[in-house]
C-alpha cells in the first residue's frame, strides 16, 4: 500500500507544526490529596516537519497517547513529548493537555465541603531543550473599589477569574497555584455556602475591594515570592456586573531570584 | 441527472423536520428608531417530509432566503415561512432567525450614549395555522436580598439575563420587550458609565435587591399587564458572584385577558 | 439570621422551575465493561415553587448532590430526583446531568484500540410520577448518495452526529444506544486508524451512501425494533463538507409494541 | 468625587495591558464591492499602565469607540489605536476587532448567487511604532490523498478552514486574502449549490486531493508571491470525517522580497 505521506515534497517549505487537535480523551493526573484524579482532556499534539516530507503520520499521535495510558503528570510531560518527537522523527514536538480539575473546598463558617472546578493546561515543547508551562484558571470574586468609595451603600462585584501560567524550576502543585490565586481576588468562590457563610463572603469581599489591576499585582507579588517559579504570566478577567463586557489586565515576567535559569 | 432525493422511500417513516442549520447570513430587521438595522443571523430552516419521499431539496432553503433579500420582520415571517412550505411542497415549515440587536442607551446621570447588545430570536411555524414566538435575551444586574439583609455592609451582585419569549396578538416592538426586562432586574446594564453614573447604578441596584425569583415574577407581572401578549415564557439566569455556577428561575403562562386567542 | 427566602410572597405567581445551572461536578456513572467510569458533568437541578414562597434554598441543591457522592446511574436517578423534591418541599423536581462518556473502540482491520467520546445526558423529573430521558450524541460519517450518483468519481462526505433520546420500559445501556447509532451512519468514526483501516472505512462509507433522512429513518427503524424503548426522539446533523452550514433531520415517536406504557 | 483609579500605587509593578474585552458592538468595514459593510464585532481594547498608577479609566475605551462611530478600516486602525493611547496617557495601546464578513459568491455551474461568511480579525498595537495584523478565516473542503490512493472508490473529505494572518507593506483587501485561501483547499465551499454544481465541486475536490500539509504549503507559496505582504502565519484545520478530532498544520514566515521592511 503506497505511503503517500512519505513522498518527497518539492515546495521547499518546512512546517512549524502539524498534528491533531480537539481530541477529547480520558486522562489521569496527580492529585495532592487523593493521589490521582481522573478527568477528561482536550488534547493537541504536533511536530515540526522538514520541507522534503509531504506529510506526517497522524495515527502515531494517538498511538503515543495510548502508550502512556492517559497518565499525564508534570514530571511525565517531558517523556511523552520526547517520545512523540522520536516516534515522528521530528526536530520538535509540542503537546497541550487542557482539563477540568476538581478540589475539595470548605465553606468559611460552616466548613461544609463541596467541589470547586479549576481549568488547567499543561503545555510542553521538546527540541534540543525542554519547555513546560502550567496554567491554572481560577474563578474568584472581584469587588470594585471605585464603586465602593463613591456610593452611599453597596459596591458592584462580580465573578472574575485569574489565569496563572508558570514555568517552574522545581515542582509546584496545581493546588498551590490555585491557592495563590484564591488569596488574591476580593474573595474566593465556593460551590456550597449556607447563610452564615454567605454573610462571611459578602463582608470579606466588601472589605477587600480590588480592581482587576489590584488583583493582577497582588498575584504577581505572590508569584515573585515563590522561588520555585522562574517565569509567569497572569491574566485577570472580571465579568463586570454593571456592564455587558469584561474588564481585564495582564502581565508577563521573568523572575530574578539570584537563582538559576 | 438522476434526482435521488425524489425517489420513493419504502421505510414508511415520515420525518418531522428536515433542513439546514447553523447557517450564518446577513439580515435586515426593523428598528424602532432607525427604521432598519443590519445584523448577522444564525438561521435554521426546515420542513416536514412525508414517508414516501426519500429526501428534501436542501438548495431550495437557500433560494427562499435569497428571494427575501434578507429582510426579516415580524410581519414578514408568515410570508417567508409559507413560501418555504410551498416551495418544498410540505405540510409544515419551520424557521428560526437568531441575531444580535443593538439599541442606543444613555448613561443615567451623564446621559452619554453607547450601544447595548440584546440577543433576539424569531421562531415561526406554518402548517394550516401560523405560529410565531419572539424571544429577547436582556442582560441585567441582580443584587441578592439575602446577602444584603444578613451582611453588615455590601451585598453580592452580578450580571444576569432575562430571556422573554412571547406570542403576540398585536405587534410589540423588540424595544418594548427589552424595556420591560430592563425595568425588572435590580438595575439595567450600560456599556458606558462615568463615575457619577457608576455611583447611580450601584445605589440603584443596592436599593432594589432581587432574587432570580423576584426578577422572574416582576417580569411576569409586567407581561400579564400587556394586552398585546397572549403567551409568554420567562427565564432569569444569574451568574452568582459568590459561586462558579448560575441560579435560574423560569415559568410559562397563557395570558387570560378576556380578549381573544 | 433572617430567612428572606422563606418570606411570604404576595404576587400570586407560582414558579415552574427554580434552581442551579452550569454547575460542573465530578460524577461516577455505570460502565458496561469497566463497572464504573469517572467523568465530569454539567448539572442543572431545579424545583417548582408555590406562589406564596418568596424564594427557594439554593444551597440545598448542592447538599443533595454531595449526599449521593456523585454516583449517577439511570436506576438511581429516581432516588436523587425524589430526594431533591422532598428536601425542597416541592411538588416537582427536575435534574439534568450532561457528561462525556468514553468507550473503547477497535480499528476495523488492525483491531488497534482507542477511546471514542460520546456525549450523554440524563434528564429526570419527579412529581406524582417519574419521567426519565436518556440522550446519547454519537459522531458518525455521512456520505451523500446524490453526490455519489451524479459525480464521475468520489462523493462528498463529512462528520455528522446522531442524537438519540429515549424513554425506556426496561434498562438499556448507554453502550447499546451508541451501537445502534454507529450502525446507522454511512460509517462509524474511530480515533485511531492505520492505513489499512482508513482504506476500509473509506470504502465502507462509499458503499453505504446515506442522506441525513436515511440515517434518521434507519436509526428510527432500529429503535422501533427495541422492545425496551417506549419513546424516542432522533436528530441527525451533518456538517456538510461542500457547505459552511449543516443539514439536519429529526423525528419523535411513541413506540407501539402491544406492550405496556 | 474621589478618583480611586488615579491614586499612586506602591507595588512597583507595571501592567502590560489593561482594558476591556468581550465587548460586542456594531461596526462598519470597507467592502470591495459594496463600498461598506455593516457587521458586529467582538472588541478588545487595552493599554499599558505604569507602575505608579493604581488603575486605568475603563469608560474612556468606550468613549474612543464612540468617537469613531464604529468606522473600522485597515487604514483607520492606526488613528484609532494612537487616539486610544493618547486619551489614556499610555506608552502602548492594543486593539482587536473580530467580526463576520460576508461576500457574494456564485455557484460554479449555475452561477446562482449566495453569501459566504468569513471571520476576520484586525489586531493593532501602537507604541513608538505601529503594528497591524489582519487575519481571515476561510472555510474550505479538504480531500485526503492517502484515502484516495489506497481505496477502491471514494476518498474521505471534510470541511476545513484556512486561517491567514498577514502584515502588509501595502493595502491588501480582505477579499484578496479570502481568494488566496479558497484557491488553496481541495475545493471552496458554497452556500447555494444546485445538482450540477454539486457534481462539479465533488469532482473538483476529488481531482485535487490535499493533506493539511499540502493546503498549508500551497497557501504559503501564494502568500510568498504577494509583494504587498511582509509577514504571514497560516493555520489549516481539517475536521476529519473519519475521526472525531481535527488535523492541523501551521507555519509562520517573514517574506524576503528584496523589498523594504
Amino acid at each position: 500500500m503506497r505511503d503517500v505521506q512519505n513522498e518527497r515534497d518539492s515546495r521547499k517549505i518546512p512546517i512549524d507544526l502539524v498534528g491533531v487537535r480537539n481530541l477529547s480523551y480520558p486522562i489521569i493526573v496527580l492529585d495532592r490529596q487523593q493521589n490521582e484524579q481522573r478527568t477528561v482532556a482536550e488534547i493537541s499534539m504536533a511536530v515540526s516537519l522538514p520541507h522534503h516530507y509531504r506529510g506526517t503520520h497522524m495515527s502515531r499521535f494517538i498511538e503515543v497517547l495510548e502508550e502512556f495510558q492517559g497518565k499525564v503528570t508534570l514530571s511525565q510531560m517531558e517523556h511523552i513529548t520526547e517520545h512523540l518527537r522520536k516516534v515522528l522523527h521530528a526536530d520538535r514536538a509540542e503537546i497541550t493537555f487542557q482539563f477540568p480539575y476538581f478540589m475539595r473546598r470548605y465553606a468559611p463558617v460552616t466548613n461544609l465541603p463541596s467541589y470547586s472546578r479549576y481549568d488547567v493546561t499543561f503545555w510542553s515543547q521538546k527540541s534540543d531543550t525542554f519547555d513546560l508551562v502550567t496554567t491554572v484558571s481560577v474563578p474568584v470574586q472581584t469587588l470594585c473599589p471605585c464603586s465602593k468609595e463613591i456610593s452611599e451603600a453597596g459596591a458592584h462585584n462580580q465573578r472574575g477569574r485569574i489565569d496563572i501560567s508558570a514555568r517552574m524550576k522545581n515542582f509546584v502543585w496545581i493546588e498551590e497555584l490555585v491557592e495563590i490565586a484564591e488569596r488574591c481576588g476580593s474573595a474566593p468562590l465556593h460551590t456550597l455556602l449556607k447563610r452564615e457563610d454567605e454573610k462571611y463572603v459578602t463582608e470579606e469581599a466588601y472589605n477587600n475591594a480590588k480592581f482587576v489591576e489590584d488583583v493582577l499585582r497582588d498575584t504577581a507579588l505572590a508569584l515573585e515570592a515563590e522561588p520555585r517559579i522562574s517565569w509567569y504570566k497572569v491574566r485577570v478577567v472580571s465579568s463586570e456586573s454593571i456592564h455587558n463586557h469584561d474588564a481585564f489586565a495582564e502581565l508577563e515576567r521573568h523572575v530574578a531570584h539570584g537563582g538559576s535559569i
